[in-house]
């Protein structure tokens, strides 16, 4: 029987505040850090390993965090998301994206739907989708192949899919499996629409129109944005558009679209990657062999984490550290820090997925919590944000806890040796370097030169970002976040706190306003 | 006389705590919202405006916040650094990349030099370059017009040119200025200059290579990477590189370079997008002339910096507002949210100037401090965060300051009416409302759809953004941030805290390692 109490309900929680801090220059110095590099480390899916080591725990923090796990009922709330249950309670709905890359547990049957087949279905309409247009028996009027694939979709119809490509747009070009160039348009301001059009060849361009509702107004109006652009460059719209809806929105049957492909209230924007919302992308950009590959990754991901010790699931592990550092170690933000530049938008992803699941202020029955929850996510590819805002992460005031992603080897394969050592060494030599200076610091008699050191970090480290690599990466932290939703006690699947805004915005353009919203209004010359 | 003291050293400081705090969701909303707008606005150059209604300041605060200005003699240390002072005491310099743009104050003699005559006489040289390039003067080996400028740097050689490169891209498309498309490469991962060097035509590229030093390792590897890509080529790489380097660096008098400009040590790299870092790549991308129109927009907002009444200087206004949110209100992170694609990268060059400036645990005699400095910077343009982050910054347990930019007119100038309205509309619309949301909340009996409200921000509106606006735009987050590390009593202009990572990333690349660092460099095959 699961029961939903708040952390600050929980023993465990009580004892984990009263476990000693440890000592992290003490711990990582010497041979105890050279131990703790080895025991602290718990391997993932997709060939890479989450390592520790370097976090402000020990064996007694680990074992109290055990203890909360077990309180908090982690493995049983997730057993119930996966088999159904309506977990995002807020919404009424069920939570279900894990479905669409595998069973982990029973069959859930919906609205007189097996679920699973529901979204195999769909993946392998997109995949003939995707073959036709590969072999070029679905073209543009003229007969000619599509080149490029462009995604209209906002949120997570935009950050997810848009990171995913960029991870493996160069992985694909060296592999030979780069069918076309995604492009992406999100943004309402006008310009976004003109530049991405302005850059690609709109009568080889097909563009999918992403949106569950059918009615985010963003995504209707860049819709219409780039339905005047194919006719006035003489084509047929309708020919060049596939959709991405719910099976009851106004898109689902439309004549304007070659195909439709549905997704469902089951899966949230910002967990839908690897739906039908990246799917079809992905699989014309990439082929749907490697989309396949991707969702094999995040499947082998979930089903570790339906594991029991916490010590041998990566995503609730790392879940439970972050609330550590937050609500026991009073830490505000998170740093996403990986040292390859084809994750250069994996932050922009996590940073939605984290904040619009977590940053809540009310527990799941809309009761006040008195305890921080999500954090502010942020971050940038190493080594550039070395040369960036590390100075803060280092010597600043507030200490940022670091979550690094590295890789042993890149994925165009060309390098270059210089004074001694290729590219790729330096990448790695710095991730490393950067991580025992975090956490040792480094005496020094001028003290604006001083680094105290004992500033917290993981990483997670993969031979290579591969298709399955990436599903891993992206299952861990959507299993993360959804462990610290269930620690928190929140429902980290609704985002009522995007609707206020919304509504202001529709009453500024009916000219509905008065007070501060009228003045900014005309200061703005709406 | 100045005098550097600390913040919890000022009379002013004290009282400023003893102010009442305004009710914000009270402030903002009816007659007196409407009243707020009007009258806390300042007019900024290029014709922008700082409207700070919606930041929790009333009469009492502003008074307070004055007397905090005076005491902490602003004015005073802003003259005494634009005068030629050494204020960068930790590496003994002056700080004069206000000098790039205009003369704020006495002729400033360095090393026998005229230093604003030095800043002049770079950039007739390199708008000579540009001229060249684009009459077709200079050309490849061939005869042909170089098409591609391609900038090689990292940390301020790479994010704030890359960000006011692509603020102006649009608009320079628009008007018929853009001469050459610009490209940055700036990782040591080999992938990043692979990708770039993979969609340019390098035969008609010129490289531009940034490294004050002329030792910084990343930018090295990476010109050793593009040198390969242009040998293998059959081109001559010295025909198709420039150099901006200190005059004493290697680079200096190299036959690897076309040609070579000059920076020196007092413009630190944050601070250099006006110097020939940024002015090199920008004129050749958009010609002189443009480039010319962006350091009139910062001049013009560096005069404005000047001024003592701090109702009238926007920088120091909005800096010390910003002290008071994170030193009264306790925020530890604020986020920056330009409604306009065009500044999609310009959060990521804030986050550098704002961060590396100002995260420091010591005051500038090295002394450790008792308050907090520097926040955490992060941000991305509007809408795309309002179906992003911006649950939590609405319904989060911590408040997080906001800094939005919103331009009336797009740069594009197409648009389209969708349900009455253009994108642009929308927009406007969008920012319009977020500001009200955030600061009035609303009421509702389900408390998962209640907003408290008392969320503070400011706004920078402008007609469009233009190279002026942008160069405005630049200055007041370069003049905010000097004026926080004055209150702070930092040295805003050194970052120490990056050269723990350097020394140790060597340790590995020389295999001189032990302990943690040893096993971290095994994990990632070093």
């Amino acid at each position: 029987m699961i029961s939903w109490k708040n952390l600050d309900a929980l023993d465990a929680y009580q004892e984990l505040k009263k476990t000693e801090r440890v000592n992290l220059v003490e711990a990582m110095s010497g041979e105890s850090g050279a131990e703790r590099v080895k025991k602290y480390s718990v391997p993932m899916a997709g060939g890479l390993t989450y390592n520790y080591a370097a976090k402000q725990v020990d064996d007694d923090v680990l074992a109290a965090l055990a203890k909360l796990a077990d309180e908090a009922q982690l493995t049983e709330k997730f057993e119930a998301l996966y088999n159904g249950e309506v977990i995002n309670t807020g919404e009424k709905r069920r939570v279900l994206h894990q479905l669409t890359r595998g069973q982990l547990g029973e069959a859930v049957v919906a609205d007189g739907v097996d679920k699973r087949a529901f979204y195999v279905e769909q993946q392998k309409k997109y995949k003939e989708l995707a073959d036709k247009v590969h072999a070029g028996e679905i073209t543009n009027a003229a007969g000619e192949k599509f080149t490029t694939v462009v995604q209209i979709g906002i949120g997570g119809s935009d950050l997810g899919p848009r990171a995913m490509y960029l991870a493996l747009e160069n992985w694909a070009k060296k592999n030979n499996t780069l069918k076309m160039e995604a492009r992406f348009i999100s943004n309402v301001d006008p310009d976004d629409a003109a530049a991405v059009l302005d850059g690609i060849d709109v009568a080889h361009s097909l563009f999918i129109l992403v949106s569950k509702s059918g009615t985010t107004l963003e995504t209707l109006t860049n819709e219409s944005f780039v339905k005047d652009a194919l006719t006035k460059a003489g084509l047929d719209a309708s020919k060049h558009m596939a959709a991405v809806t719910s099976e009851t929105s106004p898109l689902a049957k439309s004549d304007d679209y070659l195909a439709a492909f549905f997704m469902d209230d089951y899966i949230g924007g910002r967990y839908s990657s690897t739906s039908a919302v990246g799917g079809v992308v992905l699989s014309l950009a990439f082929g749907s062999e490697v989309f396949e590959e991707f969702l094999s990754g995040a499947a082998a991901e979930d089903a570790l984490s339906k594991k029991k010790n916490i010590l041998e699931n990566p995503a609730m592990l790392d879940a439970l550290i972050g609330v550590y550092e937050r609500n026991v170690l009073g830490c505000p933000s998170t740093a996403v820090l990986p040292y390859s530049q084809a994750l250069s938008r994996f932050p922009a992803h996590l940073q939605q997925l984290d904040m619009e699941s977590n940053g809540k202020s009310v527990n799941r029955f809309g009761e006040p919590l008195d305890y921080p929850t999500g954090p502010v996510i942020f971050g940038e590819p190493g080594t550039n944000g070395q040369h960036s805002f590390y100075q803060l992460l280092h010597q600043g005031t507030d200490i940022v806890p670091l979550q690094f992603v590295g890789f042993k080897n890149n994925q165009m394969g060309v390098d270059v040796v210089i004074q001694g050592s290729t590219s790729q060494q330096k990448l790695c030599a710095n991730v490393a370097a950067q991580i025992v200076a975090f956490a040792c610091g480094k005496a020094d008699e001028n003290p604006n030169k001083r680094f105290e050191g004992g500033r917290p970090s993981s990483i997670i480290i993969g031979d290579q970002l591969t298709p399955a690599a990436l599903g891993a990466l992206l299952s861990h932290f959507e299993n993360k976040v959804m462990f610290q939703g269930f620690v928190w006690n929140v429902n980290s699947f609704d985002q009522e706190g995007v609707q206020l805004g919304k509504v202001l915005a529709k009453r500024v353009l009916a000219h509905e306003t008065d007070g501060a919203l009228k003045m900014y209004s005309d200061l703005l010359d709406i």
